[in-house]
């Protein structure tokens, strides 16, 4: 594995042997980090601030023991003058580290990225439709953690599905395991795009789509819980309040169910959910730090 | 002491423990720095830029061997999506840090975040009219190390008073102390706030309001330099430079006086005083260094 | 050598002094890097973005070993109060850190602060038509080490030379050298400017303006190519494509010459030419890394 560019490359083996040594990053990273990795350089180039996103990364790096170079400024670097582009951009940064975490708002800005860079690009999100595939690999690793598998699960999306790069990563993820039931619940005009069905069809995976969380909440094992954008359903006359968790629909939940959600939310998680162990979505966040952590040392190790 | 969020959550004792570990963190410092903390991990989170500030905390990660992950751009978090709430921005974050360093734009900010936040959180200004711990410490140890006494010392504070954060706080701190005399210089318009009189007489201590340098420019033993913003009082036929510390009003001080300054400076202090042995306010910034390096080293030994 | 602020400072037993630490610097830099200056801290201060330049520093001193405080927004530093000097700044950043890299709006801003400094200062470029000496010295190991020398060399600079700070700074000090002759191409609007030539005149250097690549294409060693902002030229009838370098170009020029750029680039360099061995502009930015590396020891060991 020399760049991480989408969650297509991942098969099922290289998924397993990154989960096993995400479980002995956690234990690294608990006991303070390591100074291991002292002489590698990351750079952290985002065109758009993620600050998130970034820092996640970022403290991956020191818990290895490694340094940093980092800017959310990046688009300085086109605006700047017509006509660069993001190949020359990675040409010269390449020479200052040894591996670049690239969030780019084009799609496919990391496939280019890597198809030149001299040293391994790890895609941090291309895009609103492309891909996000470490945070599709924390999203599998928290559902791995907290379910203690990953074939025969049921797992519900919820909210904006169409232009989401994460429910759209992790769905293909899901595809490669067994018996997985996936239901698609949102507004018709927001819903799950044909692409994403079509692979689904063709894996033979079982989906469902869905208009209301109702009559599924209490049988799955998962809620991957996603931000509506008010203002895209504008005049549509949908009522949001229907998708979102509250005290209610948790009461209508398997007890060793989860919900998730990729942070930052807004109103579709109601806080008074946060208590409850079912919330997933905190851990989710700190499993981002270990999943980053065994990501980058496959790539040093190798 | 696990959060810093305000200076009254500091007694006398506590106030000369941490400057005797300022003592050791200034050898150290001066020294290049120490190893020992280079598996902590700290956040700053900055709302607002204020790099000076953040470099001084930074400056002291670094000189204990620590590392840092660095925004100046946090508000992002909040503008990003409508109802993004600062606690789940903290929850976050403490996953990827061992302190988190807080600069937000609403009074109280700091208060929240401590309320939840599983890692220790300083305060490190929040709002206008709110807290800035940190600085007020600061500004107390320049006095202390100059002066060799917190006890019986007069002192006056000059300029915009009423929403001087790091004059309220440091008012606030030097009342713990025996036989202080406090001067409030300021045109009445931007005079100090009642809340910090009547904390002052419950106290039992000695202060005075002036509307000018004059009378006591002689006999305090610090004066506390603030800037006034020009436009504050457009139209008030007030004569701001009768507020300015130059070399005439510099020979009328005592010969061991002192004369600090938050900074950044405007007109309100010539550049012709910066050669006087009495302008403390370089060796202030610089003490913010070390007092911040105590206040870390506190948090992380505990 | 305390600050590095223009290069006219380097002699050339210094210049010479310098390349042989920049070869031991390559060698530390492609094994990863040295612990040995861990306890000094530099500080990116940066009043105008400039990621490439500021990552080049950043990553110089992470293979040292040491730590870095960086800030992009150090407007933010004179914006804030009407008044604030940049002498103030500095004299405050200086706390803390052991050097400063400095990007200043104004032409002369780096001596102003190398004046009141206690600590090195370095000029990472001041205003448009002031210094950017680190550049102007990568610039010539690049040519020393692709060309095995610096003396009889032919140097063509081509572009927008007027505010070439990078052109005016090479050219300086190209003018130590024996027997070097220098052809500036550019048109006419936009050439070199007169106290470049004067001094060049008064050094007995060689020189040529042209409005043409054309005749000297085929004898040059090296081709300096910089950006032309085509609005500057904009109702001027020129046809700036007979500045470009494509493979025509290429053809004709000597087997063993190399083309310079210190990028980004615009359509001045076609994409073309990268794959070709003469194309040596990102050799030029890696060097970078290795004259910084060289620099900064030499601040710090002296």
């Amino acid at each position: 594995m020399r760049h991480i560019v989408e969650s297509q490359q991942f098969t099922v083996p290289k998924i397993l042997e990154l989960f096993e040594r995400t479980e002995l990053m956690k234990k690294i990273a608990l006991r303070g980090g390591t100074r291991d990795y002292e002489h590698k350089i990351m750079a952290s180039l985002f065109y758009k601030p993620s600050t998130r996103t970034r820092f996640s990364f970022e403290a991956a790096m020191f818990r290895l023991g490694g340094k940093v170079l980092s800017t959310e400024q990046a688009m300085e670097f086109s605006s700047e003058i017509e006509g660069e582009r993001l190949e020359d951009t990675i040409r010269i940064i390449a020479n200052y580290c040894d591996v670049i975490v690239l969030r780019h708002h084009e799609e496919g800005g990391a496939k280019r990225a890597a198809a030149i860079s001299p040293v391994p690009i790890i895609n941090a999100g291309d895009g609103s439709g492309g891909q996000h595939p470490t945070q599709a690999l924390l999203d599998l690793y928290t559902i791995y953690n907290e379910c203690k598998t990953l074939d025969g699960l049921s797992v519900a999306f919820v909210g904006a599905l169409d232009y989401g790069r994460t429910v759209r990563s992790l769905a293909y993820l899901l595809s490669k395991f067994e018996r997985v039931k996936l239901y698609f619940v949102a507004p018709k005009e927001i819903q799950i795009k044909p692409d994403i069905l079509e692979h689904l069809d063709e894996k033979g995976v079982n989906y469902q789509l869905l208009d209301n969380i109702g009559e599924i909440i209490g049988k799955v094992d998962v809620v991957y819980q996603t931000r509506i954008e008010r203002e895209r359903l504008e005049n549509k006359h949908v009522d949001l309040s229907q998708y979102n968790i509250n005290l209610d629909v948790l009461q209508r939940m398997k007890y060793n169910s989860i919900i998730m959600h990729p942070l930052p939310r807004s109103v579709e998680i109601d806080h008074s959910v946060d208590a409850d162990p079912r919330a997933a979505y905190f851990r989710q966040a700190e499993n981002g730090l270990y999943v980053r952590m065994a990501l980058l040392t496959m790539i040093f190790d190798k």
